[in-house]
């Protein structure tokens, strides 16, 4: 089945002029009617917004329409939260209406056991392709486009960025914006499609490798309708740009909750694992996994190798750190006498390890020493690239929202004189109170462009998969003459 | 080299009566003086504290002396944070004063590049002998014990409890105790050991596998000086109570780190390998690890099997959930219809999985009804324990601290009609106000009794473990007869 897709219904589905929204009227039972239209306001939705309800003459400050019909001007866009048995009535009311993209929120369609969920969506599928309206979903949050104002969420970055998604689950999609933009990542478009009954992962994945706005795409799936196809369009992105797939349900249990949640046809996890290899897609396991390898993908600069310097930290820490770089694939070499002899005129012994890792206490202490060190680590040849592990728990807590800044400042200005690559690292934090002071940690490291991880073997992981991507692709330096890659464009990215 | 400890020596250094301090005027480029003695002073230590400084006269608002000689009653312990090079007149004054332990917390011994401070240690250890005194370190924290007050850091539990740590990493040790406070556990006594000079491992270890007040024994070793003994000691130990060992320095650069931070000879991996497997230890790979199986031995029953029934999530989550739990060893099974049914009656489709993950949003709405679903889940024969995981940053933020109230409850409430063993998940959240919300979630779940981790997989492969371990002992209720572990202890442990 090749897509019959138009350019058209794209800039409907990512830019509509008008949405109307079905099913909104607060409830404290209804998660659907809670988002809408508060997330359209807080992200500041461009277009003309349009509250359909029987009962209220007023939504979250916006005037409501007793139906589709009474709205004076055209709706490009219908967000849908009704129970699905009216839906077939609203896809025919949308169409006389001159609706052309119809978001389902609500569920109760294939993903259900039994017959009916599933009549229900072959006949939603037979009215829009009748009415000529697109449909996103049933059973998903939809759309977050922040260049129009598009949103699922609430606390969701305004900012226009070069990440996109394409997530089979809600959940995912909703915590993977979360956690990557905790961690820097602004987005072009992001699409949670559900079951996809009639715009699909394949049509979202086809888009974007296309679109110009996006740099890096990120997925999760949990099976595809038409593989050959499918195959065939990620074979084509992953030659235009890094795609990076989180493949739900790769064990029994996992297939057959995935059948009951999207009603997906998972496919033999064996098919999944050649086809990534052969396309050169980064697969992955999880969804921390998968904020993980695109903050490496769009943060760093591709280190030339898998040597990397470790700096800051304890004694048992670098041990740690040590065994979890070269466990993830990495290698930790041994600083030459000569560096260590630099290092050592500016770093009294005792309890400074300067063989790498480097556990310095200038990081707590010396902000410019701590860059000094990174500096001279950084220009040896042996080593490709940095990671700065900061760890929090080891203070009072009265001292630790300092002692955390003073380290943030180290690391900040060893950016500024690192000759190679740079990642950083801050441990999250157990009590409350340092929980949320390693969260504003690394929300000042990331907002700085740097890559921050959680922890050095997620940190080590990570880095190692860009690593070995870029192996096949060739370092922008020594471009691989075979490759199609567009990416990475100059200047799009901080160092 | 076997050991000749008596036990008057470890009441002395668990229980003493009297500490004096060294070095412990506050300077800020200086992490030990500021430790003591406001640590334990923060934990409430029983006995007298004489803080010696030729400087001050008071310290934290305790007299000081200027000298040993100068103090009026016995001193049994010594805590000194004085340059290493000035530590070998200390141990004479010490002898002259009659000190029964010396805790070195100054670095700058075998831990560092050269002979000098190879020779400074062994001139240590020959004092120490010939004068009688025991010595704890150098280069560690040395002991937090809540039944007397001593202490190596701020804000740590002052409750006594029944799990007992050893650590060669004195940033290991704290971070191991801050973690698995937060997560509910007490600790009876813990020990960072450092270089181990006099006092080693191997001491600390046959002294808890006796210890009447200790049920498990977690550690984190670098290297041992003598691996006949310490391993003689593991198996003996291993059979009266769960080891779980954190084995630092596996890789080629983590042993050279380990090398360069306590001066250890790690040994070969494949001897720790088959040691642990032998004497029936509990291996792991980092801290995180270590506090996660602590947990399961902790505050879990063993599970008879690995059927595990997982109760609250998403869709796209209890895919991830299912994958999880099928990856680290466990069985997910599909529930039968019968029990479905009897879910149906009071979950109305859509939106809930019922299969096994069970996608219930009970969890954010109705606590009865989440009660309910546990109760009927954990009555069926074919799971042998429940595992209920909490989202966090689905929800605006205003309202996520109650969403994270409630779903609290839910999990409280179904854990009083749970007829398994149980454990639950609460993902960690990302921004400040999601990681502070999280973390007081977490600590409230923690303190009602129960096992909390940060991720299903960690549960998974935790909870895996300790099934494993019990599986070679035997269950309570059937235990293995050859088996002469006495644990787990009756009443010792919230169900």
């Amino acid at each position: 089945m090749e897509s019959d897709l138009k350019e058209q219904d794209f800039d409907c589905v990512f830019r509509p002029a008008s949405i109307a929204l079905f099913g909104v009227a607060p409830s404290p039972t209804n998660w659907g009617g809670q988002i809408w239209p508060g997330a359209l306001l807080d992200l500041g939705f461009r277009g003309a917004l349009y509250p359909v309800s029987s009962r209220a003459s007023e939504v979250c400050g916006l005037k409501a329409y007793p139906s589709i019909k009474d709205i004076p001007g055209t709706v490009d866009y219908v967000i849908c939260c009704i129970a699905a048995e009216y839906t077939p009535q609203l896809m025919r009311e949308c169409i006389s209406k001159g609706v052309r993209v119809v978001h389902l929120f609500t569920s109760g369609f294939s993903e259900v056991e039994g017959e009916e969920g599933l009549r229900l969506e072959a006949e939603i599928v037979r009215i829009a392709r009748g009415g000529g309206i697109r449909v996103i979903g049933p059973n998903c949050p939809g759309v977050y486009c922040p260049e129009s104002g598009l949103s699922f969420g609430f606390g969701l970055p305004k900012e226009v960025g070069r990440v996109a998604g394409i997530f089979q689950s809600g959940g995912h999609c909703i915590r993977f914006v979360q956690l990557a933009a905790g961690r820097g990542i602004r987005f072009s478009k992001v699409i949670a499609c559900g079951n996809c009954c009639d715009l699909n992962e394949t049509d979202f994945l086809e888009y974007l490798a296309h679109d110009p706005d996006t740099d890096i795409i990120a997925c999760y799936i949990e099976g595809v309708r038409d593989a050959g196809r499918f195959f065939k369009v990620l074979k084509e992105a992953a030659e235009l740009k890094p795609v990076i797939i989180h493949k739900g349900g790769h064990t029994d249990a996992g297939t057959r909750a995935a059948a009951s949640h999207t009603g997906a046809l998972t496919g033999a996890d064996e098919v999944w694992e050649a086809v990534c290899r052969q396309s050169h897609i980064i697969r992955v396991y999880n969804v921390d996994e998968l904020v993980d390898v695109v903050l490496a993908f769009h943060f760093m600069l591709p280190p030339k190798g898998r040597n990397v310097g470790i700096i800051g930290g304890g004694g048992g820490a670098s041990v740690q750190a040590a065994d979890d770089c070269e466990s993830a694939g990495l290698r930790v070499p041994l600083l030459p006498r000569q560096i260590r002899d630099e290092l050592r005129q500016f770093t009294p012994a005792p309890n400074n390890i300067l063989k790498n890792p480097i556990d310095t206490q200038w990081l707590m202490w010396d902000t410019s020493k701590f860059a000094e060190t990174v500096r001279l680590v950084s220009r040896w040849e042996g080593v490709d690239f940095v990671l700065t592990p900061i760890w929090t728990d080891m203070f009072p807590l009265s001292e630790m929202g300092n002692l955390l800044d003073v380290m943030v400042e180290a690391v900040l200005a060893s950016r500024e004189v690192c000759l190679k690559p740079m990642a950083a690292m801050i441990d999250p934090g157990t009590s409350a109170e340092a929980a949320a002071s390693a969260a504003l940690a690394r929300e000042r490291l990331a907002s700085a462009g740097l890559a921050v991880y959680p922890s050095v073997a997620r940190a080590a992981a990570a880095i190692n998969r860009f690593i070995q991507h870029m192996e096949f692709r060739g370092s922008p330096e020594h471009p691989d003459p075979q490759s199609r890659l567009r990416w990475p464009k100059t200047g799009t990215r901080p160092i």
